[in-house]
This record gives structure tokens, C-alpha cells and sequence, in this order.
């Protein structure tokens, strides 16, 4: 049983908006190097735009179901840290995450089949005394590093039942078609939708914001460079985008701008 | 004996102004694999502004402690590569720390209740023949994999009494108040100065170059949206910032700004 | 055999234009560690800008050699993705590849003194179904992770004789002097040539697109601030800059432009 337990590498990702120049990060990466050394850290990202919830719950729910059962993940996006709001940790099927309690969450929540969710009031855990500005280090590391070290969740704090959800964009279905919402612009201008690739039709036709895409393609390379086109991402969503160029620029769009999907 | 040893995970991290996309900081973590494979090398930062060593000095301070005892920092800030300028390692406390001498360390010795300082001289423990500008792959990882492999300090080099030493500001107290001034500003553009807390006494106003501030606050949602305040921060300094908001740029301050508080 | 086997630490490094704001760096990690959760997962760069094959092949070969024996180097900037372009696996000496085959291994496979090239169409190894825009994930980790696990490179599917390879510029040696080429441009605005040390004779004079920089000198530390200046770089190639400024920027050059070495 022990010769078993001590095989177990447990892993923790970390993403947050800190940067990295700063020390912020690093600190975190130190508080769980002293509480559970045998822990493997990963760098998710920690240049999330400042006090951007929704690209981190967003990112987090592309990457978090690809790592093992029993990874922790970490997401300290907190523009109201030191304020009211809660810090939790969720149980969501086989995976662990540490948190904000401000909506980052939301979407492994809703892609979850069942969660457990619990708010991190256990002092025990927590680097005491707490800073009111940094909870990255004092609260979300600590919490992350003893779940990595084996704590049952439930150690933590007591259970809630009602942690933030952000009000997410979903996608309507009508009789002229399908109407959806960009929700992410990624590094290379490629405008992600909340589409599922499942709900379009053979033949459908795509415009953005007005403006006629064709048909939905099946990688970049099937446009003409600088051709605004649409695909199906890597997400298994639409996605529009412009050949060796940066769509959200070329097309003026963003988060928010309107997709919508004819036959 | 040996079995305890092949236990110990030695720690490494990396503080460093190479970015990342022209292959330097990847190429120390090469040099320090395959010296000592069993290393867990962590990234701290490689994107200091090019050759700001104060920056460097300060950040390494923030998190070196955090780090288990054995683990050794590498800072590589070095914009006299390859002149005159030694090269050290020191034992502070119980960490371990690499750098060229020029001032990176002059805070976690300063904050050290012991230290002892050798020059990298060893051949034995360099990459040969190293090049002129880039010791941070032919002298600077090896002395760090060494250190991480157990080789003591002392055969690196010979102690040396007078590692530079930055001339740091310190905060001053007088009749009328504290007088302190910003020595880091952050990605959030967050004001650092260097007024610890402990000189604070209650009902205390804050002046930032003559702007008042009003009282310390306990954390940034104490504020408006875009309203300057000021508040303990995570090291346990006084801070300056605006909530929601880049603090430095709406305030016109930085690294240098006087920071006065009154009673 | 078996404990000798588990001794080994099997590395992989990861180079990619991703950036990791979008989660798709991570998510890489994600499936190695799925898959072959003992491998030891190291970054060399997200920041390689976006479609430059030719900086990735650049910096690969920077630091590929430093590396330990049996490290699997993975490259994904991958303008093609999901075009006809075969995805490969190599080995090169002792250190193995996976990339699109798109030039990426150029320099590495030109470095190396032997090569075995295969072309990943084994969907054994395949994380399917595959996306059609996102194949680091699907594609190149999920081959990397194998190799990292043990699994034989001919496994990956059959040997490719015709790697594509850049049309990398080479340097030219005639009576009035070397004609060499800026290949690559470090943050710092350092110029690097394709000028090999061994190529220069003492006493040589360097020119910059026509621009006279005097003699070579030993280290940016020679010349004066602000001035330009050429020295042999930590590459071994010919290298032009500025001390203390960014070269790129205050001599107008950049990759491609002329260096001419005259006695």
C-alpha cells in the first residue's frame, strides 16, 4: 500500500494572470515545493489578460481533462481577491481544482458529471497569516499542495452548494438556422464560437456578423492566405479565421461578436 | 547513506532576462540535465527587462524563501558578461544561490542571517572553454547542476568577502513621517515601496509625490474602480495602486516616486 | 534490465509558436502525461513567432545537444497543419525528433552525423480522431510521450528518405574576403551570421551591409555604450550588436541582411 501511494506523482497545473516578472508565480511554485516536494508542477499559463474570469475558464476547460486522473488544477484569476469572495476547491469527476470562488470553474463544472465543492476555510491549510492580496501564495498553493500530498478534500472546508457560475453565451437553434457568439480569440487571431460541431448540417454556410464565410472548411490550409474562412476547431466548435493571418484583426471581431449558421 | 541521498530532490530554479524564444534559458536547462539528471529545475522568470538587475535583486527576494531548504537559485542579469565582473555562489541561510556579482544578491544577503560567498573559478566545474557572452550556459548552470548534484561549495571557488552590493534606497523617519520611495513596479502596475508595515502607525495618510492617498486600505476591493489607495502589500510593504486599474500609468509614478507617510 | 530501465528519466522538450495564453501548450503536456506520466516535461519556448519555421530550426539547434542522450525534442510551428505535409519523428545521434515536416529539423538533421527519419502514420500512436488544426496535441505529443515510454521510433510508421529541408544560406569564402548572411535576431537585438569563427582570420574587419564595425572583438563589454560592434557569439558564429542597445533596431538590419569579413 505505501510502495504504491509513494509511486503516485501527483501533478499540479498552475494558470493564473501574474506574469511571470514579477515572482508571483515562482512563489506559488515555492510554497508547494515545501509542503509536498514529490509534487510535478506544470505551467498552464500565467498570462491570462489581468482579471480576465472568462478566458481562464475558457483555457481551462480546453487542457484540464487531458491530464491524468488526480491532477490538481490551479486557477488564481482573482480581481476581487481580499474582498468577500469565497476560495474553493472542486472534486469535478476525476480531477481536482483550487480557485477563486468568482466563476473561473464554471465551465469543467458544467462538463462535469458530478462535483464536489468546498470552501477553503480550513486555517490548517492555509500560509498563516494570510496576505489580504496575494491568496496565490497563502490560500490556492498550500490548498493545492496538500491535496497533491493526499488530503481528502473534505479537510479542506465545508461543502457549498451554490459556487459562482458565470452566465455563459449558449448557442439557439431556430428555424433559419443557428445562432451563436465568438467566445475566445486566441493567439493567432482564430475566433472560437460556442458552436458545436455536432449541431451543423451538411451544405450550412457561415457569416460573422453579417458578413458570408462559404461553407465550413476543414483546416486553414483548405483557404487562400488572407481568406476569412470557417472550420471546426480543435475544441470540436466553429471557428473562424484567416489564413497566415490574424482573423480578429482582418475581420474586426471579437468576443461577443454574433456567428450565425444557415443552410 | 546513499539511499537517503538518491532521495533528496535538489531543486533548481531559473531567473534569468533571455526570454524564451532565442533558446538560451532552454539551453541551461540542457546543460543542467545532463550533469545532474535527477535536478527539478523550475522556471522563476526570463523575462526581467533586459539587464535591470535591481528588478532582479528584488524579485529573487520575494520568493527565495519560499523555496525548501537545499534548493538552489540561479540568476542570470548580466549585462557585463564576459568583462571583468566575477562570477559567485553563495550559501544564505540554508539555500543556495548562483549569479554574476553585480549586485543580483544584495537582497537575500542583506535579509540573510548567514552567508558565505565563493568566486566561480574551478574549471573543473565550467563548461570549457566558455564563451565571453553566455555564462549563463558555460558557468552558471554547471556551478548550479554541481551544487544540485551535492559537490559543497567551497570547490567552486575560493570565499570572497565583497560580493557588490546595490545601493538599495532605504526608507527614512523623521519628526514629520516616513519618507520612502517605490523601488518595484508590477504587471499590474502596482507601486512596491520600500516602507515596511511595522513603521506604520494607525490613521497614518500616505502621500505618493505629494498626491495624498488617503488611509491604508486592506486590499484593492477596499477601493472605487480607478481609484488610487494604498495598502499593505504581499511582502510586507506599503503599496500604491488603483483598483481595476494600471497604477503606475494613471498615477505617472515608478520605480524611484517618493512615497511619504503622515500621521 | 527492468530497474535499470526505470532509472532512466526520460525528457521531453517542447518548442512552439502556441504562446500559452490559449491553453494549447498545456494541453500537450496534458496527453504526455497521460500517457507516459514518468516523463520529464521541459519548455523551451511558446514564443517563436507565429509560422517561422526558420527561427524554430534556428533555436533547435542551439540547444538539441545539450541536452542528455534520449531526449525527445518536439517542434510544433506548423503553418501547414492539416495540409498534405507528412508529421515525422527522427534520430538524430543520440537525441530524438518529432515535427511536422516542414524544415523544422533542418539544422539538426544537417548537424547530426546520422539520421533515421520516419513519417508518424502509425494511428496506433495517435490520439484519435486526430483534429485537423491542432496536431501538437494529436499528433507530434502523443509520438513524443511514446518515445519518451520506450517505444521503438520504427514503431511511428515507415522510414522517409526525403525529409524537407530549408534552403538555409551558407556563407562563401573568396579572395577579397567572407560573405555571410544574419540568419537569426536575439531579444536583445543581437545579429547572429552564419559566419563560422574558424572561418576568420586575425586582424579580420567586419562590415554590416556596408557599414564598417572594425575588428572582431571578444565580448559586448569591449566596446563602448551605444556602440556597434562584432564578436563571436556563445554559437560559434560571427555576431553583431550594440552594448547596451538593440543592434537590430539602431543598425536597421536584420535577418538576411549582408556581413562581409575582409582582412
Amino acid at each position: 500500500m505505501r510502495r504504491l501511494r509513494s509511486r503516485v506523482r501527483r501533478r499540479v497545473t498552475l494558470l493564473t494572470d501574474f506574469g511571470t516578472a514579477d515572482g508571483y508565480a515562482v512563489a506559488m511554485r515555492g510554497v508547494i515545493a515545501t509542503i509536498e516536494p514529490r509534487a510535478v508542477v506544470e505551467d498552464a499559463a500565467h498570462d491570462i489578460p489581468p482579471g480576465d474570469v472568462t478566458a481562464a475558464a475558457f483555457v481551462l476547460a480546453r487542457y484540464a481533462h487531458l491530464f491524468p486522473a488526480g491532477t490538481v488544477h490551479v486557477v488564481v484569476v482573482d480581481p476581487g481577491v481580499g474582498t468577500a469572495r469565497r476560495a474553493i476547491a472542486a472534486s469535478i469527476d476525476d480531477r481536482l481544482f483550487v480557485a477563486p470562488d468568482n466563476g473561473a470553474l464554471s465551465r469543467v463544472l458544467h462538463a462535469g458529471r458530478s462535483a464536489l465543492v468546498v470552501a477553503l476555510e480550513n486555517p490548517a491549510y492555509q500560509r498563516l497569516p494570510a496576505s489580504a492580496t496575494f491568496h496565490g501564495r497563502d490560500i490556492f498553493a498550500p490548498a493545492a499542495a496538500h491535496l497533491a500530498a493526499g488530503i481528502p478534500l473534505g479537510e479542506l472546508g465545508p461543502e457549498i452548494r451554490d459556487p459562482v457560475r458565470l452566465d455563459t453565451p449558449e448557442p439557439v437553434r431556430d428555424r433559419t438556422g443557428v445562432h451563436g457568439t465568438i467566445v475566445h480569440v486566441d493567439r493567432f487571431g482564430n475566433l472560437i464560437s460556442n458552436i458545436p460541431a455536432s449541431w451543423l448540417e451538411m451544405g450550412a454556410r457561415v457569416d460573422l456578423a453579417g458578413r458570408p464565410l462559404g461553407p465550413v472548411r476543414r483546416t486553414y490550409g483548405d483557404g487562400a492566405p488572407g481568406e476569412p474562412l470557417a472550420l471546426i476547431g480543435s475544441d470540436g466548435l466553429l471557428e473562424v479565421g484567416v489564413r497566415d493571418g490574424h482573423g480578429a484583426r482582418v475581420l474586426g471581431a471579437g468576443r461577443g461578436t454574433p456567428v450565425t449558421v444557415t443552410r
